[in-house]
C-alpha cells in the first residue's frame, strides 16, 4: 500500500497520571516502529455528557463526539489501554463507545468500529492488572465489529511497574507491550494491501 | 423480622420514556406485593460527572454520589432494569456503580453492594431484549458482592410490548416480571430474619 | 429447621492429586462447622460419556448420570472448586452439567440446579488461580438457576500453596476458603427455614 | 500466495442430524467460493476420552487427539458452528480444545490455535439461536490466540430453519452464513500473502 496504516491510540481513563496512558504510549512506539502512523489522544480532551437518548434526540451528537468519530473514521486500527473498574470497562470508555456507535446520516452502522483492528491492554495497581476488565472490553469490541487481536497484556502492580520516563521497569514486559502495537500495525499493512 | 425489607429500584437509563423505567416499576409492584418496601428512583435525578480519579482526589465524592450511596446503604435489595448498549452495560449505570463503589471513611469496602440481593431485567427494541447486556451486568454485580438472583427477564421488541398505562401487553410476561420483584422480597424476608 | 441443610461438594477435575479436590475439602469443613451436612464426591467415581443427543435418545440417561442427579436432587447447596482450562470451565465439569441438566420425566426443568445455592472457588498453578474460569462457571450456574454466592476465591500458584495434610500454608487463605463453605451453609439455614 | 489458505470446518456437536453440522457446511461453501481449501470434519470421527491430567501423564495424547492436532496444524483457519448447551460451549467442543491445547514436544504453546483466524456461528431450536454460547466460545478462542472475526450468526428456531437439502429456508440468512466463510478465506488470503 502507498499510505501507512493509521492507528488511533488512547487510554480508557482520563486521570492525568493514568498508568494506562503510559502503557498505550509504549504500545504506540511499537506500532510506529512497525510502519504505522499513530495518533495518540487523551479522552480528557474530548469531554462528553453521559449518553442519554433524550439528549441525542434534542441536540444531536455533541461536538466532541463528532470530532472523535471523525478521528476514528480516518483510522484503521486502535490501541487501547483500558483500566478495570469493578471488574469491567470504565464508564468513560464505555460512554465513548456508546456515543461513537450512534449512526450518523449516510454512515454504515458502527462505521467507527466495523472491521477495525484493535490491540488491547490494561494496567492496574491490583494483582491481576485489569485482566477481568479486558474480558468485557474484548467482548464489547468484538460485538461491534472490531477485530480484536488475541495477544493482550495486563500489567499488575502498575504503581510499581513504570520508570519515571514512562517506560516499564521490566524490559521483557516493555517488549511485549511494544509487540502488541507492532502486531496491529503489521496486520493492517497486510489487510490494507 | 419487625421491619419490611427495603429494596431500591431503578433503571440503567435516564431517557424519559425509557422502557426499562417502565419495566422496573412492574417488578417493584411484585416486590411490594410480597412484603417489601420499594423505593423507585430515577438516575436522572442523580446527575454525576463521569468518574475520574483526579476529580475524586480534588473534590471528594460529588453530592449526588453521596446521596445515592446513602440511599443504597439503607436498602438491602435492588431491582434493576438495565438497557443493553453495544452488547453491554449502559455508561450511566456503570458510572453509577463506579462512583458508588468508592470507599468512604469508616465504610467497609463495597458497602453499597456487599451481600445485597438483586433482581435484574432488561427491555430493548431489538429481538434479544438486552440479554447480552445482562450477562455483563450479572457478572459485574456478582464481582462486587451482590447476590444476583438467577431468574431474569429480557423483554424483546420493547417498543411494542407495553400498554399506555405502563403494563405489559403479554400478561404472562407481566407476571414473570412481578415474580422477579417478589422473589427478591421473599429471599430478603428470609435472609434478614 | 429440623434437618440440616445438605451440601454436595466436588471438584471440576478428576486428577487424583487435584488441587481443586483439596480446596473443596477445606471449604467443606467450613460448611460442616456452620451446621451443614456435606457430601464430598469425586467426579472420577461418576464416569460419563461425553454428552451426545443421539446417545441420549437411544439409551436414555447413563446410570452414573442418574446416580449423580439423584444426589443433586437431595442436596440444597453446592461447593464447587473448578479448575481453569483454556480460560474457561473444564470439559469434565461442563459435561456433568450438560447431562444433569437433561429433564427427566416428572421433573421440573433444571431440577438439579434451580434455586440451589453455590459457593465457587478455584486453584491453579498459574498466577491468576483460575479466576477467568470462574467468570464462566459463575455465568453458567447463574443461567441455569443456581444462586451463586458473590464471595469466591482463586488460589494462585497452587503447586506451592498446600501443606502435605491438604491444608493451605497461608492461614488467612485457609480461613477465607472455609468461610465460603460456611456462608453457603448459613444462607441455606435461613432460606430453608 | 501460491497455495490456497486451508480452513478446518466442524461443528461443536456430534449428533448425526446436528443443525450445527448443516450450518458449518453452508459457511464452508462460502469459504470455498472465496478461494479457500476447506476440510470439513465431524468430531464424531475423533472420539476422545474426557481430558484428565492423570490419563495424559500415563498414556500421553490419545491417538485421535494427535490426528486432530495434526489436522489443525496444517490449517490456517477455522469455521466452527457451536451449539449452546446451558448458555455456554458444548462439552465435546471444550474437550476437543482442552486436549488440542496440550503442548507436544517441539511445539510452540497453543500451536494449534495461535494466530489462526476463525469464523463462528451457532444454530439452536431456541429463540436466541445459541447467542449466549457464542459469547463464551469467542472469549475462549480469543484467549488461546485465535483471531475471531467479529461477524457471527446465530440461527434461532433451527428445527424449522433448514430445507431438506441442508440449505437455509431464508435466502438472506444463507448468504450471511456463506459470507462468514468467505470473510475468513479473504482475510487469510491477505494475511498469508
Amino acid at each position: 500500500m502507498l499510505t501507512k496504516p493509521k492507528i488511533l491510540a488512547f487510554a480508557g481513563s482520563t486521570r492525568t497520571d493514568s498508568y494506562n496512558k503510559k502503557l498505550v504510549k509504549i504500545a504506540s512506539t511499537g506500532a510506529t516502529g512497525a510502519g504505522a502512523d499513530v495518533t495518540v489522544i487523551d479522552l480528557r480532551d474530548f469531554p462528553m455528557p453521559i449518553y442519554d437518548g433524550d439528549l441525542e434526540q434534542k441536540d444531536g451528537l455533541p461536538s466532541n463526539v463528532r470530532k472523535l468519530k471523525d478521528l476514528m473514521l480516518t483510522h484503521q486500527g486502535f490501541l487501547i489501554s483500558s483500566p478495570e473498574y469493578n471488574s469491567s470497562i470504565s464508564a468513560v470508555f464505555k460512554n465513548t463507545i456508546d456515543w461513537a456507535s450512534r449512526q450518523s446520516e449516510g454512515e454504515i452502522p458502527l462505521a467507527c468500529f466495523k472491521n477495525k483492528v484493535a490491540g488491547i491492554m490494561s494496567a492496574s495497581p491490583g494483582g491481576l492488572g485489569g485482566l477481568r476488565g479486558l474480558v468485557h472490553v474484548r467482548s464489547i469490541l468484538g460485538n461491534i465489529g472490531v477485530i480484536v487481536m488475541p495477544d493482550q497484556i495486563a500489567i499488575a502492580k502498575a504503581h510499581e511497574a513504570f520508570n519515571e520516563d514512562g517506560t516499564l521497569k521490566d524490559k521483557k514486559q516493555e517488549d511485549q507491550v511494544k509487540k502488541i502495537g507492532a502486531n496491529v500495525a503489521k496486520i493492517l499493512l497486510k489487510l490494507n494491501d
